[in-house]
Formats: C-alpha cells, structure tokens, sequence
C-alpha cells in the first residue's frame, strides 16, 4: 500500500488552504498514494481566535472540497482535521473519504490540549468540546484507526483502536516547539510497538513566527518501532510503501498484545465481562 | 532522594553473586544512597537451566543475604530479582528491604517473557509461572511500584501503578542485544511521560558470550522524559539524586493523568465503578 504525508503550509486563507491541500492530494495520487493523510488543522490556523470563525457544519465547504478532492485523485483521504460546528458547538473533526468522495470515517478529538508549561501555553477548550467516540474504519489496506494530536497521549486510546483491530493509526497532529521535541517522535513509536500498529502521525509545516508554531516533523513508525519516514521543518509530501500485514508477523513474534493479562486488568468498555 | 542504580555483574557462582551484590549495596551507602536498585536474576544466570537450580522459598539464603545488607547499609534495597520456589513452582521475584532489613514488597513478575523474534528465541514459562499482583509500596521518599522486565511493554501495568500512587517505577530488567537497542529506551521514557513518574530500570552488566547476554544501558528518566543516567555496557554503579516531587509540577503543567477520559475508558480493575 502507497501511503502519503502531507506535511503541509497552513495560512490564514481558508479558501487557499482546501485548493492548496487539494493540489497536494492530486499530486500524492500521481505518485501513487492510494491513501493520503493531512495535518491536524489543515485549513485554519491553530488558534482559539481562528476555530470559531473558521468552523463550518458537516457537508460544509471544506468537507466537500475534500470529498471532491478523493473522488477526483481516487484515493482514501484522511482529511487532516478541521473545526466542525454543531448545535453551538466547536469539535477538532477528522474526516475520511473514500475514493467516490464517501465520509467512511469522523473522529471528534477526544483529548483537548489543556496545558501550561514552560514554553507552552494552550486552552483548547476555551473553544472546543471534545468527541466522546473510539474510531476505527476499514479500507482495502486493512482497519484503521483515528486520532488527534493530544489523544496520542493517552495508552488507553491507542489500546482500545488495537483491540478493536487497528493494524494502522492515523494521527493528525500538531505538537509544538516545546512538547515536540520532547515527546512527539517517543508517542508516535511507543504507540506503535506497544500495540503493534504503523502510526502515521501527519503536522503541519513549521511557520515560525506563527501563533502557534508547529513541531512539524510528521512521521511513520512501524509496529517494531522503526520509522520508516520523518520529515522536517518544511512543507514536504512524501509517499512510503507500507505493508500492513507486517503487524501480524511482528505479533506472532513478541506477543504483545496476547499476552495481556486480562485476568488482573482489562479496559473497559471493551474488556468488560469478566471471569 | 539518593539513589543507587546497580548495574552489576552476575556471575555463574550465587554465593559470589550475593557476596558482590552486599558489597556493591554497602559502597553505594558509602556515597549517600538511600534507596538502591539491583537488576533481574542478580544472583543466577538468566537460564532456564539454572532458575530450578538457583530457586529458593522466601527467606532462603539469598532473601537473608539481602535484607542482611539492606540492614548493614541502613537503605531501601529493591534486590533486584531471584528465581523464588513455592509449592513446586517457580516465580522471577523481587524483594524490597528497608534499613532495617524487612521486607516491605514483593512483585512476581506476571508477564512471562516467552518471545520467537530473529535474534532471540526465550520462553520463560518453560521453568517459571507468573505472578498475579500489582506491587506498590510506600517508602519516605514517597510511593514507589515495582515490576520486572517485560512487565515494562504493557502499559495497563504502569498505569494501574501510577492510578496507584506511585511517584517512581522500578524495573529490574535484563533486554537483551535484539530488543534492547529497539525498545528498552522506549519503554522506559514513555512509561515515564505517559504516567508522569520516574521511572528506574536496572540491568545485569553485559557479558559477550554469555548464553543470555544483557543489553544493559541501565537507566533512570525523570517524570518528562528526560535521562538522568544511562550506563553503558560495563559494570556500573550510579548514585543519581532525585526528587520525587518533580512529578506532582509535571502533573499540574501536562494534565496527563487528570485529563484521561474515564468516562470513555477505564482501566479495571481499579476504575471498576462507572457514572
């Protein structure tokens, strides 16, 4: 399976940000990506000024722009995420097309980025309200799951879309110049091998001197905690063979997820029943 | 808080072993440590060929040798891990003594490491069973947990431990030369920043040509992911100051504890009632 990363520019121009992913999509497509991942807020800048203005309904104009986008290019497109409005609400929405330009997936962010650390200081729920769904999906590739940013945080979340048979997790995220460098590339492939998953987690490019300046540095690890590809600071597109029945030969190798012990502990809702 | 990472040699010979691991406790005293920590199966080869060998009931003649030297040295011994028999079975155990030489905890290890990866072939269960508890315990310092090697990959367990209370997980462990260099820095650093604790792991000094050679690098990381020490390959012993109370700031700044979504998931058996 041909993946592409599309660590791309975000400005503060809604209308350029959809015809800029758009191209980038296209483009993916012509490599040979047969499923494209976008960045956490592709087509608003990362602000709490910017979510309220920029959020649309569902079937809005980005989300139609990105149905349109995997229907023309025939891909699977995880649409980075976007602000979704409903009922007079504000969600961080992740939405993924399938080559006819179908949603087959939504995520709320679960997780809302609530920190004050030296260096970063952020209230996403001065504006946001956080989803209450585990996401997973299934494509040609296998089953997928779907996360953003700050829910990478939480073991729980990356063990429940596993057990739910998650071969791959898609994160679009956007780590900072703080937290990135401390803990973005030891989330991704923590995530991935103690659950053995490829995870892909997708930034935008880096724009110093921006409200909110992002980490970048998108990447892929496998299940045994080998990146396969990272980027850098700048806009970049990169397409990566990915085989993800590779998960399977790892966990028959170091079982890790068998050798859980559901006897002493078990994660609800999905472990619920007991002996 | 002082405290001693024994990165120690062990050797063939269990009186030798226990008569090295009491000199290495006492020159740790020496240098200030309150607390030290030796690594997994100090006392015996980790073979299955000598855990039945090697084995004793609790009290045998390695537990009085330790909380002997716990005793001598006026210290917190976490003594590292031993082959420990009860009723025919066989269990990879460790003890804590306090300074005056009783136990205050002990873990069985409960995930067994049975693994077929290229580069290493090792099924423990042949000659060990597992235990069945979560071990924490409280020391001056504050509340520590206690688990072994390949305990470290699930991360249920750290999580239940730090739900817990514990400020601080130690590891006796013994990676080896495969997954060691992929995943023993991993493991430790994001138990440590998932779980906003301190996180020590201690290993057997590597020995080229042992039939288990240990990948050693030894190594303490602090609540936001940070090593404080790492050994390298030799016989080592570090005494690191820490401050427990460092994880009660990173709490409040990263919210990673108190922002999990337990009305999502919980993780039983501790969050067993629901809303």
């Amino acid at each position: 399976m041909k993946f592409a990363l599309v660590q791309m520019r975000v400005s503060e121009d809604k209308r350029n940000n959809l015809e800029h992913a758009r191209d980038l999509v296209l483009r993916a497509a012509r490599a040979g990506a047969q499923l494209i991942a976008l960045p956490e807020m592709f087509n608003c800048p990362y602000s709490n000024r910017y979510f309220p203005v920029f959020a649309e309904e569902k079937g809005g104009e980005s989300w139609q722009a990105m149905a349109q986008a995997a229907k023309d290019a025939r891909v699977f497109l995880a649409a980075g995420s976007m602000p979704e409005r409903e009922e007079g609400r504000i969600y961080n929405t992740s939405y993924v097309f399938d080559p006819d330009g179908r949603e087959i997936a939504a995520h709320r962010k679960m997780h809302l980025f609530d920190v004050d650390v030296p260096g970063i200081r952020f209230f996403e729920s001065k504006t946001l309200s956080p989803g209450s769904k585990v996401t997973v999906f299934d494509t040609p590739f296998g089953r997928l799951g779907l996360c953003i940013c700050f829910d990478i945080r939480f073991p729980e979340l990356a063990r429940l879309m596993a057990l739910r048979g998650a071969k791959m997790i898609l994160i679009p995220g956007a780590f900072n110049m703080t937290t990135g460098p401390a803990h973005w590339e030891l989330a991704v492939r923590s995530r991935a091998v103690d659950n053995q998953v490829f995870v892909a987690a997708v930034a935008p490019a880096r724009e110093e001197g921006a409200g909110y300046v992002s980490y970048a540095n998108s990447m892929i690890s496998d299940p045994w905690g080998t990146v396969a590809h990272r980027c850098g600071a700048e806009e970049e597109l990169a397409v990566v063979e990915l085989d993800l029945s590779r998960a399977d030969g790892i966990r028959a190798q170091l079982p890790l997820l068998s050798a859980r012990r559901t006897d002493v502990y078990r994660l609800l809702p999905d472990e619920k029943t007991g002996d």
